[in-house]
């Protein structure tokens, strides 16, 4: 077997560490998944068997890796995880969007993209520049939802809004002209909720590509967490 | 003066690390403030020049500290940060609270604070066992939102319960009673929303405690981030 690289961009695999969220991978990608690599203090645990169990079935070689499991996850306590082949998505054109644009922070990423699934959203857009969607520590946070989006990185929103012209957006920020609780009950799908960056939020210029929308909040803060903001559009436009 | 020692919860004093929420705090609690610790590297910067004149004004000594900060933040890029003193909070018996009951994750603690204060909650329990409300990482994920907001620890729910009898109780659980978005907007203040910690939520029992509630999500999540389950649950009720 190849000799696993530390994590970069540039590799044509990925890690997916911890039990549950690669029990998520096998189940909604398992033809991605390469090796398992577990840490021998895990053997025995309920779930790292489950896991190995399922690797046995779809011919997953597993191995002692104890060394990577430490380098990759910066922790001393994961005890298995999944290499897997990165793979393209296509989003669904009939379905809602999350358009994440310049996102830097791969923990926000990936809180977003758990929530997402949670409230029904299944395809996500990433827009340039952005996380590596495949990096481990987005694939963490996201607690395995990665697996079961759609989620495809864009060079700018332009080339986003080219591929999907005829829907409604909804570009949330700070100046917004409608407050979301208005504004999200009439919501018809197709539309693209959009965020901008942790620092700065979306330009204004976005403010003239469709309904831009305010989540009401307190002068008293400078402005949500990003994630957070992503889960509070989320559950306003798809609960009801 | 006294050297400073690196945090820990039985000191009687923490440190609030960057720019933005140190100024929040001398905004909120000036009279808590107690040194100022500079990098030599932020002086001339526009927010560090603005902390230090607030110092100024209030009589805090400044000191060069970049070892300190270094220590404290973990990070090689805090170039300002206030030493300040502990102290306690009574909450506001007709307000709404957040009770947050054995939250384990300081990031979490704090992010939540962030989104309450944004969302008008301004009166936040900790129940233990749980995160020190005071730790600088929590501080630092609350971006400054913690020293506008009242937050009380309780040993336990009990306690906290019989300080505050008559007020309705919406305990947040995987199997609540009834969708969020049905219960929060005939809710009338003063009300309690409740959550359990990151890995089991609320045990069984606080379902007959008041209207437990369920955030709508798919059952392809386990379930939501914690710091998002406080807002959405936030925003729902306050948000109308």
């Amino acid at each position: 077997m190849p000799k696993l690289e530390p994590y970069s961009r540039k590799l044509n695999y990925s890690y997916q560490l911890g039990v549950f969220p690669a029990l998520m991978l096998l189940e909604a990608q398992p033809d991605c998944a390469s090796r398992l690599l577990l840490d021998p203090r895990g053997l025995g645990n309920e779930g790292v068997e489950k896991l190995r169990e399922r690797c046995a079935q779809l011919g997953v070689r597993e191995e002692m890796a104890e060394r990577v499991l430490r380098r990759e996850s910066k922790k001393d306590n994961c005890f298995a995880g999944l290499v897997f082949d990165k793979y393209d998505c296509a989003l669904d054109k009939s379905a809602v969007h999350a358009v994440l644009c310049q996102i830097s922070d791969n923990g926000n990423a990936g809180t977003a993209m758990r929530s997402l699934l949670g409230f029904g959203i299944r395809d996500v857009a990433l827009v340039r520049p952005c996380v590596d969607a495949f990096d481990p520590h987005v694939l963490r946070a996201s607690m395995g939802a990665f697996f079961k989006l759609r989620v495809k990185t864009y060079d700018d929103f332009d080339d986003y809004r080219a591929e999907f012209p005829d829907r409604a957006l909804y570009p949330f920020m700070l100046d917004g002209a409608k407050a979301l609780n208005e504004v999200a009950a009439a919501a018809r799908p197709p539309f693209s909720l959009i965020f901008g960056n942790e620092q700065t939020g979306l330009p204004p210029r976005f403010a003239a590509l469709g309904q831009s929308v305010l989540i009401p909040q307190s002068p008293e803060i400078d402005s949500l967490n990003l994630a957070v903001a992503v889960s509070v559009g989320a559950y306003a436009f798809m609960v009801r």
